[in-house]
């Protein structure tokens, strides 16, 4: 087969850790790259350039939709996975093994690592002990990388571009992990940010500030009806009783954060809706058959980036990276 | 390679949700297939004819037969399984995703779904949410379409037909669902059944009416011993202590219900004993090696079963079913 | 693709359950093929002769480094896996089955089983059970030969030779289950065997009888540093605190049995350190980067090994070997 333009020059060998990675030029590459991986999914299923290659798939906590995206973007390269997604507590670990020691490992067997784990900080430790790739998919409260990159990526295909935009994030943008990391890769573009959310769920200062000093046009408010007729994507999070202490004030919020059929008569005709699921009631499945839902093409998304990162970052040729 | 008769032509999109899809000129279609299937596997393993389709294994109940047949019969055929046999309930749906979101999320990944499910009519949902096709692997007391399927074929390859054939039915008649459906897909042939239980586990009357109305002649006894000499088939089933309030009853009825050596004798020669496995001691080990037994070559009929649905429902030509 | 090489001859349809199996011509066999594996997996990450087989891997107590091993194994080979590594427990085999109606079930899917189980001579059991090869990944306190094969693969391929070594055991060598087959494959070669551990952990008596009976020169004590000077081969395992009712004396004595990069200057240039994995502080992260620390090529040359045995187990042309 031809695998012409199934990979970004320059990835071999490198580890998927943090957003801060990606300056514009690589990001276009990788989205240009999963553009392709859809092409040829819809066309034949997949291709077969990871043939031979191996991905241990590290979960110590279970995330079904991320394991299951990345699993399914390794077998529609010709590669296989070796699933340690469950129980990962029970085992080897439970034993006291230290998390270098469990890579150095699965480094054994396996041509590249994808690892999810409850710590900030686990996937940079893990990179630092491993030969081959690591993959970040969610240490804790830090980083999911790959997460923001297919929403970067859903809102670049979907729209045609990124500068000029307005993006509006909405829901608890104070813990919300994937909140963080798209503000911080969409400081790189020309757009102009609005954040809707409870007082209490406000995004934090230093995010606020890291975008307002890249030069970008940033604005809060409480209801998404205040943002909805002049947005050009709407990111929906959840908003969790549990972080309420006051439960009549959660009462009195929460419908500013739905998305309805009714809301949505007010929003643009070439505006996108995103989430990064699952979700429960924050946007009504009556939104669902409005074209402009993007979510669930949004989570097709995140397969065709990761495939693209899979065959970028693993070594065009046959053999294990750690021939040493 | 050659795919000629390793498809069902009109089944592709369709999902498998109920023996009631099934007509007799279909099942005999699905029934070809599925010794091509055999044939394959004899002699050389498998067939490639769905490299880059990918199956996506959503087990809400553990069930390691009948995931292990779905993994092995799509592996078989070239494709590859995003295995979720375990924990669903500690991930995204103990989150209280629904489970249209699931489907929706997992088709975006996987080219078929295999659903097991604790609730009744959850199969059907799922595929009401899906655009690929939905297998339903059993939904709490509802169907288990599939076993059914595995059964009947196991009846007519044994013996080379389904009419005229003497079936009886042994055992807990009442809660069974595989004795339920595969008494369904009976009633569509010149069959004479035998339902032999105790008198709380006899069969619901909908269903022996059912069974009636088609014309089919049909009986009941307390004991297998009444019947072990005139049958064609015995499908065994469990008499499970806990159904009774009267221990005693159980004690004095259990051995009714058990196959012994002994029993065997007074069985014809030709005559097949089947099981949908496991088995807690209603047939005793000592009667597997009788030729008779059927119940291990019955659990191999339903991988090449599944083989045959799998590469019908899965469209003929490369790419995913949902290119919308 | 040339297969030449890949299979060890005379060995289709075996089980492996025990080292007891292997004599010297065949584990030179075994390690020659492993090490082609090893090549074939540095240029092209693997090869295609298992194309078309099904491996069960049924483990009843997790281990995520030996269920991965044999995964990685068996998918470098191009063959596929059905994994049954975690909860079954909760399936079937809840409901009472037996192991062999379950490893009878599990044949009628896959080419070859692949067994964990926490009882002793379960292994053997599953194998008179089965018409298709059934290798022991650890039954109890019984055996893994796979582990003891890699092991002595390990320290030929570092070493160059097994004749004339002198390998030191270390640490629980009245429970390791590592160590006992060790010593069993080594006593059929002229090696000189120390057994470092405390008293209450010292090698159960029968085992020093059998290497010594085989003509071994055999010694005991209880400080590694006594032996570090001379050794070819460390072989470290861990001192569990539970095994001491008296406190003191596991404080008093742990000391010996820790490897520092201290320790390492008193030994041999061209020695080895063994562990099999995972380690809890008996052997000093500062020592990883020591040439002489072999423990995670060990872990490496056991997918080697494995992928040895699978190639040689499965039947060389097309089909199951069941096809009766």
């Amino acid at each position: 087969m031809n695998e012409e333009g199934l990979r970004v020059a320059g990835m071999t060998g490198m580890d998927v850790l943090s957003v801060s990675q990606y300056e514009p030029a690589m990001l276009r590459e990788v989205f240009e790259v999963a553009q392709r991986m859809r092409s040829i999914v819809k066309e034949r299923g997949g291709a077969d350039i990871l043939r031979g290659r191996v991905l241990a798939a590290l979960f110590y906590e279970p995330s079904t939709r991320t394991s299951a995206s990345f699993i399914a973007a390794m077998q529609r390269l010709g590669g296989s996975v070796i699933p340690i997604t469950q129980g990962v507590q029970f085992s080897s670990v439970s034993k006291g093994e230290s998390l270098p020691d469990t890579i150095r490992t699965l480094e054994q067997y396996a041509d590249v690592i994808v690892l999810r784990h409850p710590e900030v900080g686990s996937a940079r430790e893990a990179a630092a002990a491993a030969s081959v790739p690591v993959i970040n998919a969610g240490d804790g409260s830090g980083e999911h990388p790959t997460q923001a990159l297919l929403d970067l990526f859903t809102i670049h295909d979907e729209l045609g571009r990124l500068d000029g935009l307005h993006v509006a994030m909405v829901g608890d943008l104070r813990f919300g992990r994937t909140v963080h990391s798209l503000t911080r890769l969409l400081a790189q573009f020309d757009v102009k940010l609005t954040f809707v959310s409870p007082e209490i769920l406000r995004l934090p200062l230093d995010l606020m500030n890291e975008a307002r000093d890249a030069g970008l046009a940033v604005r809060e408010t409480y209801n998404v009806a205040d943002v909805i007729g002049d947005v050009d994507v709407l990111y929906v999070t959840r908003v969790q009783k549990e972080r309420f202490t006051d439960l009549a004030q959660y009462e009195e919020l929460k419908s500013f954060y739905v998305i309805t059929p009714e809301l949505m008569k007010e929003a643009r005709d070439e505006m996108i809706v995103m989430h990064p699921l699952p979700r429960v009631g924050e946007i009504s499945p009556d939104v669902d058959s409005d074209p402009r839902a993007a979510y669930f093409r949004q989570v097709q998304n995140g397969m065709f980036v990761r495939m693209a990162l899979l065959a970028s970052v693993l070594p065009p040729h046959g053999g294990r990276s750690d021939e040493a």
